[in-house]
């Protein structure tokens, strides 16, 4: 399916599964939800759709997850913790859209600093896939380590207007070399066979505190599978535990399996010295939110991140204080440091806090 | 409500809330669910009901709970880790039910050996409510670290049939020593002001291995409240983290949170070896459940207990068999050992075998 059926949107329209925005006067569609065949985050414009970025199913395992995913060779790219997002020309303008489909005034404006964008020019039809990662990201709270500051781009994969198809991987490695775009580490290709050398790969990337691997099989039907690092699981644990009761319920023990099924494959003892960082990756966020909700009865991250001009500032956090009804977001801090304006902002999380606040007041539960 | 009109117990019926049971010829009416005002364990016999033990609200915090929850003072009761029953003459067998309602064929052949049976001849319109605990009760995976064998009996509660209140306090005392009945062991009358000295208590519960403490107002409302302690959240999360996949979601993070409060409120540090404790809670479980889907494809725990008669292991066995579409209970061996006919079975957590298996053969889930 490249085209969506016009009675299909008005469906999705009719159930609420589609939302019309608006981007400096840019009208779109947004798919909220997966509907039907259609990916969340597919976006629709005036003269062409994106469709939205697939979901991408996990293996646990690798050596028996190769052969049982894989009939081809495939190719292994690095996993960056970052936030899905899609680029591409619209007029003369280039945009950023996130996960979601929506236009992101902060990624959007950031495009130029990353991307040579002599590619849209030759290729207006094309669409590039990236992982934006750093510290100063407003959306994660995780970064690869090896980002100091501020962000980084890091393209994927690379896509067509009104198609849900990528690129063959060779020419998308081309079309990287040829712009000198920013691109995930990409380690070549491994057979199925290849488990130790995977492993091998695997037990650095963990070392080195990166988030895992993403699969691409050399194939027509370019099947995709990813795998990640016991480090990962572990710092997810870490980074959410201050919001232990806001997150969906399955987010931890599914943590502790990929932790604990990685731990078996690597053949990592489970020695006192891990016991010891689950234990404080859940208590240390736990404890802290506990101390936050009594000092000031808010539960909350910050988060900063830098903009060219106070009004995509502004036009940033207006967007994100509605994205969900569990996240409060308030701003901080909006002021120029040298070229940028910096704006700090906390995302506020109301479940936690509300329940802490019932708890620490007296109040009682039946669970 | 003290008797139930037969329109609700037929809208029960019909929605399915309410099973016919059937105990060696007597035929029963179970509540399976709450269903409106009528608690899930309520059992309807031919000349009277069995209302079902209500539940009681939890506090995480003393310092604040006592005055949030109390307007008089209250005793303090052990909270033992067993399986709750409720005991009564029905002609002239006496029976026991489990919490669900269920006349339970192991309870019921051990309340002879435990309590005094004059009390029935006594008293036939009264109710034992009593936990059971021990490391050879055939349904909880933890017990006191006090009872080192078999299991034991502890009466907290005394209702009356065909009514939903319990006994006033000192009643229930005066029954307990008169018929010499086993109890939950009773701290006394505390006042809202008593924090420290309950705090004191709980301390010293916490280094026993105890639960914890059910409070129970002094005053015609009865009111009620449960607080446990760390030691009882962290052997939770223990005992139950080889079945991770399989229990409600919210089981592990609401433990985490008591902990977590427990710790607050008693002035516990954050250390290293609290840390490494609940790191190993979590994994050591989850490891021992991967190591087991490996090698035998089944993840499970076994239990034993004793019976009087094979007969009477059978019926139980057979009664277990169809409690949860999750669980499957195995039959190991039912052996005469002494007195006793020993009963040793499995259950085998279906979710966590089904899951675990599927990504050990490199299966892929989409999360």
């Amino acid at each position: 399916m490249t085209q969506l059926p016009p009675e299909l949107v008005r469906e999705a329209l009719k159930r609420n599964k589609v939302k019309i925005e608006n981007y400096k006067g840019i009208e779109y569609l947004r798919f909220m939800d997966d509907f039907k065949d259609v990916p969340r985050g597919t976006a629709l414009f005036k003269s062409f759709t994106l469709w939205g970025y697939p979901h991408i199913g996990r293996i646990f395992q690798l050596s028996t997850g190769l052969k049982e995913q894989f009939t081809h060779p495939f190719f292994v790219e690095e996993k960056v913790d970052g936030y899905n997002t899609r680029i591409f020309l619209h007029e003369d303008q280039i945009l950023a859209l996130s996960r979601g489909g929506y236009v992101c005034p902060f990624t959007t404006e950031r495009v130029e600093d990353f991307i040579n964008l002599k590619f849209f020019e030759d290729h207006p039809n094309l669409v590039l896939c990236a992982e934006v990662a750093g510290p100063e990201n407003p959306y994660v709270d995780e970064h690869p380590p090896y980002i100091k500051d501020d962000i980084q781009f890091f393209v994927f994969d690379i896509m067509e207007k009104d198609s849900q198809r990528f690129l063959p991987y060779r020419e998308k490695e081309k079309l990287i070399e040829k712009y000198g775009l920013p691109s995930v580490e990409r380690y070549g290709l491994f057979s199925v066979e290849d488990v130790d050398k995977l492993k091998r790969l695997m037990k650095r990337l963990n070392e080195e505190g990166r988030e895992g691997v993403v699969m691409k099989e050399d194939s027509e039907r370019d099947k995709r599978v990813k795998y990640v690092t016991l480090y990962s699981s572990l710092k997810d644990i870490e980074i959410t535990s201050v919001n232990l009761l806001g997150l969906p319920p399955d987010y931890f023990t599914n943590r502790l399996l990929r932790l604990a099924l990685f731990m078996e494959e690597e053949g990592i003892e489970a020695d006192q010295e891990l016991f010891l960082k689950v234990g404080k990756a859940f208590l240390e966020g736990l404890l802290k939110a506990i101390e936050m909700s009594k000092k000031d009865g808010r539960v909350y991250r910050t988060f900063r991140c830098r903009f060219k001009t106070r009004e995509n500032a502004l036009l940033f956090i207006e967007s994100i204080k509605h994205a969900s009804s569990q996240v409060q977001v308030l701003q901080r801090r909006l002021e120029k440091e040298g070229d940028y304006w910096v704006l700090e902002f906390d995302r506020v999380y109301l479940n936690m806090a509300g329940l802490l606040g019932h708890l620490l007041a007296g109040g009682s539960i039946f669970d």
